[in-house]
């Protein structure tokens, strides 16, 4: 085979400058957020009369109302500080339950795989490339608890930072508001994007530098070498358990509780900081959709690299040694952090926002600019990075695949990602149908609101299906599971910006809800609500993404396993795999009914300390009397992470049992079966939730004259969206984005262990 | 191979004549029902002293208030007549459809097969028995057609015949609720039986005589004899489109449009005269629950007994022309009958019930003495009427098969069906605590009650889940495709007694509405509803044995499918596999998204004419004029019918554009994916419906502490509880219910047209 016009020295500096570049840029945002001022300085204004480019220091220039009330800036600092140290009195806590569940996996991890050879130190012949010799098993188990523990770290300090960034800018947003709509969205947008460079970068760097280490040791093993690293995503993966579950229901315990005695018993508004549990819902929002979020695509990312390494590995760029070839998901990630620092040039230097209606089509047009761009970097780097033709492993054969081919592989991935946005967002704004017709179903109450939500959720699953289908049949054609790895690949190559675009709602959200304690003007709460709402309908896009890239990644896990279990088929037709498959699609529903109601018990306990302060504390309801935020945020932390045991630990020991008591076979049924069901059941929860939401603020904001007729806020129909608001919350926000993680975690867990579950599962068949 | 116990000549006797025995049971079931009268004769009742022990005649005994009102009887016998007529205008609108389906469906077939051998009329080479010569597949075409003409007219008449009956005996309970709750309950229950025996006996006696008289034209050519006797499954589960579908678009329009103008608007009570549709909702009870799940059942009957069939004629029993090894499922049926015979007479005289809490466990009794009952019956079958061990055809290899295999086959669905009826009883009655925590989750408000309700639903399913894995693991591991099919046969081998107790449901619940429209005692109306209450929880038993057995038949129709398709596996990691897969699991949310919808836009039209009515007609208000019922019982009829479109054409075309287009294997995966994801959704969303309905129901009659403290009616947990209960009946009564159709009519489709997509499909790949 003809060699990579890159060569092995080239690729060996590209992938690390690139994720350089992407860390070195996220400061860069993170340093001009820190240029909005917290402290009521007046000399820093007056010094400084020449304003810039960036529109930062030009405060006399736009002055508006307000800017000027030390008060109001003192106030903001105040609320940020209060919600910086929640969110990281909950990551602290978290970290607590964490290190001990690092701790006994890691073990677990290095008990199983060694014990695969029965702990012996010496060297076996290889598995697939059996000319060869191969490390012992045991230095697999040990690299790959090393593996386990750096991506769990690495996604630990993403998400710690991603978090500081988040409740760093959510004030500094508010006061921008001051200045304009588009200084506030620029503040919040950069803030995001700190968090979308730095996770991008971070993964790939660790990523790389491992890969190198355990050269070190692995030599030309690189099957054993590429094994080992599939620890790595499963590190980052069962973070993202801690973060998506865990984050999800304290969002949602902390949101619904505070409504319910805040809103309906006390009949206080939104965010009024009366409200005991206002603090808490605020920090809410970043555990939930910033760590939780970017633990997800971080687990994702580092998921889909390990699931091409490990198939690559086995394939002819594994066996014949070829490293710019072997790093070509590497090289796909490296040109995606550089495009997507391009696009976001886009948003914050190259257009300026306005009025409040571009918000909207300016994050639009990092999705499709990113898209665009992003198919001439997977060109380019198909064509230099990968001989014309290759072999690629298909379990048990090896399969000629042409570099356009996999460059077609990649991008069919990235824009189906693109296609699930716009599905989604068709889906869930409100300047479409659907959620139209919702918010007009509410005239004859909640129970047809409910009934017309639901059937949007199912609804909209269909698009997203056949272009994750078309996708999946495309890619696997062409290049088998190597193929589906580099899709998702693709999809999760412009992970920068999308996640920069997700982290910038909650911050959004958090601007709003802090304009609102601090007592800001009628005027400012427009501005934060309308950054507010783009970030509504670009979560639900996020999380569209976050599913279908789930969904491609843990097809390829499932595919790297049933690889490595030496599985040639997977046959329907035995009954081993038919009954796993069946099982396995009931996990979601089983998964789901624990996180709902998991979200309803913490939600419970949060409702009765807001009672007992509002019936304790003499002047509270007056405004007299401070509230003690911290006891919430104590109790929103506590039961999150006391309720998420229950689902983590059916998430966790499921593929064990299965594996350890039924093998390989009813394994991967299970595997399949969760697959194609939970995909379903996430994209639809997180539908119909957001469709809820956004009717609920359709009628709310009264914008067209159908609007106007169902409102105004109090009404009759308003009141029945307020339901399915609250319905949706949990589904949106915990139970559906949580089964990304039971469909990943469980696929990347039985890939980590399937040399153990080869050799010693199917207990109960063998006795 | 040793012969069986019971000659050929034994087994020509036994099914006829224990088909006849049910259809002559049903008969003097309806005899007895007819002994109660609807004319205010005096005269019957004088001559008349000497009471019997059946209890139809002894008015003069036990003689209560208003049993010599010769108005209220009046009034019964005019409201009946109401209902009857509407039920049968709905069914005659239904019937001109049904027949242009028929006939359209009826050429395809045609077309389809014959078109398989380019329409020749010469004998071909036998597909598995390749020593012998085949008829063409032109004749089996022919056959094909004419089969599935047969099932279709069998299902329509004894769904007709079900639906006179039920709007025979609703009366006639009421009256005898007058009397006492025992007599109402006998009566009810025994116009159930009508049904019930008519629909499983007629059904096995058609099937067999369409045996036998193919049999004079294929003689020896069992293969091709089986392969056209497929088409009689075919036929029974297209009615049940009609039937489930179509039936439960129309009861919930009506219902939910119904309660919309008259609770809510107009504020009168339900089962209110003066309510335009209040007519069209007890029709709707009828045709959905009687009509919908006699069909739906008598669909899966016919579907396993042909999957059963055809499997057993490429095995040894069809090769080696064992007639009575071959009719083995028509035996088990025909034991079935005589146990559900049995079974009845512990019902309707062996012991009476004289309080209303008793009805509830005399339903549950009846469920399991069937079950032991038929575990002998099976058992004597299974030695007398199979060899001691033969062979099964396993796709493609023929496996050894043992009778006590088979014997264990059949007895873990039957106990699988009794598990599914009680946990979905668990789950959905509210003498557990399941439906109480929901009643009590309405105290904060009907988003907390929709939370819940659907985390209800979704746990519900695990259970019934691990009972239909286990079946199939033992059935398939025993006697492959086969035991599947038996274990489903098992399953409904009581299907009379499962169609009694689940007909005795609406015919207590339209008890109830005639006994509120003819304005009878508050003393009356407790005992219709302690029946009704009752028939609720048995509803949702149903519900879920139905469920539970269209998985198992789909499953076995798979396998016949695959068989038949010459297929050997179903291999999850190729793509065109598993691009099916991911797809079929789609299709649920796409079916019940439509279904959802559909009920919406009938329920619009229903309440559009209920206003219109209100607005127009004087008097109506005050009760001094008639409404027109005939209207909203077209209404309901129209929308239905029209509504239903969408939905059947997303059934009946999949498989036909999949298998053309993209071949069996893409299939197969659609089929095992709507299968797996099907039943889930459908357990979770009819035991959801149920549990709001009794959580509303377990309010209103507040007979615990706890329900007093939460009602009562109108109160504000009420209100939430109605809200629940309004969202769950399209779940339970349509889209739940529908979803079984949705996999076993692609399923059985599929089966009979396998050879032609076998032959000519995959177009696509082809291309």
């Amino acid at each position: 085979m003809a060699p990579t016009l890159l060569s092995t020295f080239a690729t060996e500096i590209i992938i690390p400058v690139c994720a350089v570049i992407g860390i070195v840029f996220s400061l860069i945002q993170w340093f001009l957020v820190s240029k909005v001022k917290m402290t009521p300085d007046r000399n820093a204004n007056n010094n400084n009369s020449n304003s810039n480019k960036n529109g930062y220091d030009d405060y006399l220039i736009e002055e508006e109302e307000g800017v000027n009330d030390h008060n109001v800036v003192v106030k903001c600092a105040e609320i940020q500080n209060a919600i910086s140290e929640g969110a990281t009195s909950f990551l602290f806590t978290e970290y607590q339950y964490v290190s001990v569940f690092m701790v006994v996996f890691a073990i677990l991890i290095f008990l199983f795989l060694g014990s695969v050879e029965g702990f012996s130190t010496k060297s076996q012949k290889c598995t697939y490339n059996v000319h060869q010799m191969c490390k012992p098993a045991l230095a697999t188990a040990a690299f790959s608890t090393i593996a386990f523990l750096l991506g769990a770290i690495t996604s630990l300090i993403s998400g710690f930072l991603g978090m500081k960034i988040a409740t760093y800018a959510n004030a500094r947003t508010t006061l921008e508001a001051r200045k304009g709509v588009g200084k506030a969205f620029i503040t919040a947008f950069r803030s995001g994007a700190v968090m979308g460079f730095l996770l991008a970068a971070s993964g790939l760097l660790v990523l790389y530098i491992a890969i190198n280490l355990f050269k070190l040791y692995y030599g030309d093993d690189w099957e054993g070498l590429f094994e080992a690293i599939t620890g790595y995503g499963l590190g980052g993966s069962s973070m993202a358990l801690f973060g998506r579950v865990g984050g999800g229901i304290y969002t949602k315990a902390a949101d619904v509780g505070a409504d319910l005695v805040g809103k309906i018993e006390r009949n206080i508004p939104e965010d009024d900081p009366r409200n005991p549990a206002v603090i808490a819902d605020n920090v809410g929002d970043n555990v939930g959709d910033i760590a939780g979020m970017g633990s997800d695509l971080f687990g994702s990312y580092a998921e889909s690299s390990c699931a091409a390494l490990v198939v690559a590995s086995i394939s002819s760029f594994g066996i014949e040694h070829d490293f710019t070839a072997m790093c070509y998901p590497l090289l796909v990630s490296s040109v995606g952090i550089i495009v997507c620092l391009i696009t976001t040039l886009f948003a914050t230097d190259f257009f300026e926002i306005k009025v409040v209606d571009e918000i909207q089509s300016a994050l639009k047009k990092q999705l499709i600019i990113s898209t665009v761009l992003m198919t001439v970097g997977i060109a380019i780097v198909s064509f230099i990075g990968l001989p014309t033709s290759f072999m690629i492993f298909n379990f048990g054969v090896q399969k000629v695949v042409y570099n356009w081919q996999l460059f077609l592989c990649v991008c069919v991935g990235l824009w189906a990602g693109l296609i699930i946005g716009f599905v989604t967002e068709y889906y869930t704004s409100n300047a479409y149908s659907p959620v139209q017709d919702v918010a007009d179903s509410c005239r004859t109450g909640a129970a047809t609101n409910v009934i017309f939500g639901l059937a949007l959720g199912y609804k909209s699953v269909i698009i997203p299906i056949f272009a994750i289908a078309i996708s999946i049949f495309v890619s696997f054609s062409f290049a088998a599971m190597y193929g589906i790895a580099v899709a998702a690949l693709g999809m999760l190559s412009t992970i920068a910006t999308g996640l920069a675009i997700d982290a910038y709602g909650p911050i959004s959200d958090n601007a709003g809800g802090i304009a609102e304690m601090a007592g800001m003007s009628h005027r400012i709460r427009e501005r934060t609500d309308a950054l507010d709402a783009a970030g509504n309908t670009t979560a639900a896009i996020g999380k569209g993404f976050a599913i279908g890239s789930a969904a491609l990644v843990s097809l390829a896990l499932f595919g790297a396993f049933v690889s490595r279990a030496g599985i040639e088929t997977v046959d329907v037709l035995t009954p081993k795999v038919f009954i796993g498959l069946i099982v396995g699609a009931m996990l979601p529903y089983w998964f789901s009914a624990m996180t709902m109601k998991s979200v309803g018990s913490a939600a419970l306990k949060m409702v009765e300390e807001v009672r007992r302060q509002f019936n304790t504390i003499p002047g509270l309801m007056e405004g007299l009397a401070k509230p003690d935020y911290t006891t919430c945020v104590k109790i929103s932390t506590d039961a999150s992470i006391k309720e998420m045991i229950p689902p983590g630990a059916l998430v966790i020991l499921t593929p064990l049992i299965v594996g350890t008591f039924f093998g390989v076979e009813t394994l991967s049924g299970v595997l399949a079966g969760a697959l194609v069901s939970g995909v379903q059941v996430a994209i639809s929860a997180s539908n119909t939730g957001g469709a809820w939401d956004n009717a609920k603020k359709y009628i709310e904001a009264g914008a067209s004259e159908h609007a106007r007729t169902l409102g105004p806020k109090g009404s009759e129909p308003h009141k029945a969206a307020v339901i399915g608001d609250t319905i949706g919350d949990p589904l949106k926000d915990t139970s559906g984005p949580s089964l990304n993680i039971l469909i990943k975690l469980m696929a990347v867990e039985s890939l980590v262990f399937a040399p153990f579950f080869a050799a010693h599962g199917g207990l109960l068949f063998k006795l």
